[in-house]
């Protein structure tokens, strides 16, 4: 399948960095929010050993912003989410997982408060615009929900904060994780926060308007020139060796947070009305089936992998892997896998099933990735 | 950007006939409702000459089917169309624009009623499911909302016909237009309606249940056999050719059904409820600025586009380019693009920009193609 082209068109809506990004010759793209995002350039693992060094810069566009906007715009974002917003200030951002009526997560956005009636959120891949405009038109409220003409750019890595420093001064190191300012880089205005799908710390950049792409790409890419910046992308090794979910590939609308373990962002029984309340009050007094996990494959290279593959227990599938990458780090393939709450404990011994027809050993990791054992 | 390779997850969803498309050798792959599609087999070209005298069986399991179900059902999708649904019977489908609040296109579906209260949408590029799902929680309707176990293949092409009759029966010739039978294939449940995204004839079959793709590929396929059948996949020519509408090229939420040309599919006024009513009228009685055209561009020979290219009037830029195609039929690039609805008449010159920086003349159509003037 990775021979396959990518057959592009205005549907697969082109970034404003694209024209960029493709001077750096990536290895591969994705379709994400119906627009381009690159999955490697030199190499995974080549892509992962600099973005642990230096610094990258992300052509993150894809992570659409939607705009609420109006005196029920609060109302409308709480509604959506078990989590409690009503305490945010003006410059803050949080990860409120998206959760339907019956407890079904419906995306994992970054929620920024810019004023008192105006938020945006920063969506992974599943179109939150028409989610939130159905139930504010259903519901009549008085509200706008759009998508501005908004598109971030990360920068990621232990060098970030040294390239945007340099760039726009000492005081953005001083920004708080998930905080954000408003600035301007090269007159292109901007909000910079403390944020990105990396474990390797850095920054997200909106780009206000699409029309000076070409330039804030530049400008960042230069300033990053002493500091061995490269053009990079969410790495597969590193958000694995992380932990950080992906939205149709660790969890959809069938599951709900307490699987994919989403809850640990929220408390039940916050005060704002939301529509998942019983269902996850129910979900939680009568506990899951199955949990996901991290599980960790006991082969020293990499697997190929379309979709899922099968988890045995006793010879019996019992659960899937849903994303993996082999890290030499750990000698060994990470994974997430949702495995039976019984089995769901730390060091219990599972198979896995490739396209090989191999069963290999593999160990579930409660809570953080351990050698092999 | 075509020798870019499509990076596959599982969140870009494995279709049920992916396995067998793949042997095929698709020579392009498209991501549409978050699932592949393939988007040529041995070329454009070869793929175009082939469907306009043959059959071909094409993956279109991303047309994905968002059911509507339960006493409200219908009224939630009168709510979502200007189109009038109300005659509907048990065995129809009716294509039918999804129309929002301002007038906006969300999606343009075939609207299939299974049952007095039980409707699939099967719908193009956009998440009609949270859409449809946030209006009926919003509304608080007596309606479920979901995306059911469905994906369709289509056998398109003039030796359609023969092939399913040599399959399941002379009873499938006399299938009338966008209306579907229920019936098996080798044992497997499909709906057969007579509809599918080409001008040469055919048919779509709804496989009910994933687990037997191969299965129902593979009886479809040898029943073509004897009739050169090919794999393929909606042809880029022929629906320029042919003038279908593609979701997200040629018109997105920024666009109203007049500004596209979708009001042919409906007459303002009726009984039922919906949303755009307002919106529609006051846009039908001031008039439109922009329409989508047929524009045939005076070049003979394939033109590479990544997304839109501008049209020029006066040497000023007046729209867009939405699609093209080269036709050898017509020695022509046919296109759809937005033209100022007062140029928007038969036979007006303008030009088109390419990233060639060309300026190419194209001469608008008004109802058909015709031969370069």
């Amino acid at each position: 399948m990775n021979k396959v082209p990518l057959a592009l068109s205005r549907r697969q809506r082109e970034t404003p960095f694209e024209k960029r990004v493709l001077e750096h010759k990536p290895k591969g793209f994705s379709i994400y929010n119906h627009m381009t995002l690159p999955t490697a350039f030199k190499s995974l693992e080549a892509d992962y050993a600099h973005l642990c060094k230096h610094v990258q810069l992300w052509d993150v566009a894809c992570e659409r912003q939607v705009e609420v906007a109006g005196p029920d715009a609060l109302r409308l974002v709480e509604l959506c989410t078990p989590r409690d917003l009503s305490d945010m200030r003006v410059g803050q951002g949080r990860y409120a997982p998206l959760v339907d009526e019956h407890g079904g997560v419906v995306n994992d956005p970054i929620v920024l408060k810019l004023a008192q009636e105006r938020y945006w959120l920063s969506i992974s891949d599943s179109d939150v615009m028409l989610w939130l405009k159905g139930l504010a038109v259903g519901m009549k409220l008085d509200v706008r929900v759009f998508e501005p003409d908004v598109s971030p750019l990360a920068l990621q890595g232990p060098k970030a904060d040294d390239v945007l420093a340099s760039l726009v001064g000492e005081h953005v190191r001083s920004i708080k994780f998930f905080w954000f300012i408003e600035e301007h880089i090269a007159g292109v205005p901007v909000l910079i926060a403390r944020s990105g799908w990396s474990g390797k710390g850095g920054y997200e950049i909106y780009m206000k308007g699409s029309e000076n792409g070409t330039l804030l790409w530049d400008t960042m890419f230069n300033a990053g020139q002493s500091f061995n910046i490269r053009a990079g992308c969410p790495n597969l090794i590193e958000r694995l060796e992380t932990g950080l979910l992906s939205y149709g590939n660790d969890m959809t609308l069938e599951n709900n947070p307490f699987e994919c373990g989403l809850d640990r962002f929220f408390k039940l029984g916050k005060s704002a009305e939301y529509m998942s309340r019983e269902a996850l009050e129910r979900i939680a007094a009568e506990g899951v089936g199955q949990k996901l996990m991290k599980l960790k494959i006991h082969q020293n290279k990499p697997i190929p992998m379309r979709s899922t593959y099968p988890v045995y227990h006793d010879d019996r599938v019992v659960g899937a892997v849903t994303s993996q990458a082999h890290s030499k780090k750990y000698g060994a393939v990470l994974s997430f896998a949702y495995v039976p709450t019984h089995l769901a404990r730390e060091g219990q011994m599972l198979q896995v099933c490739t396209d090989e027809h191999e069963k290999l050993e593999a160990t579930v990791c409660e809570e953080c990735w351990n050698p092999v054992v």
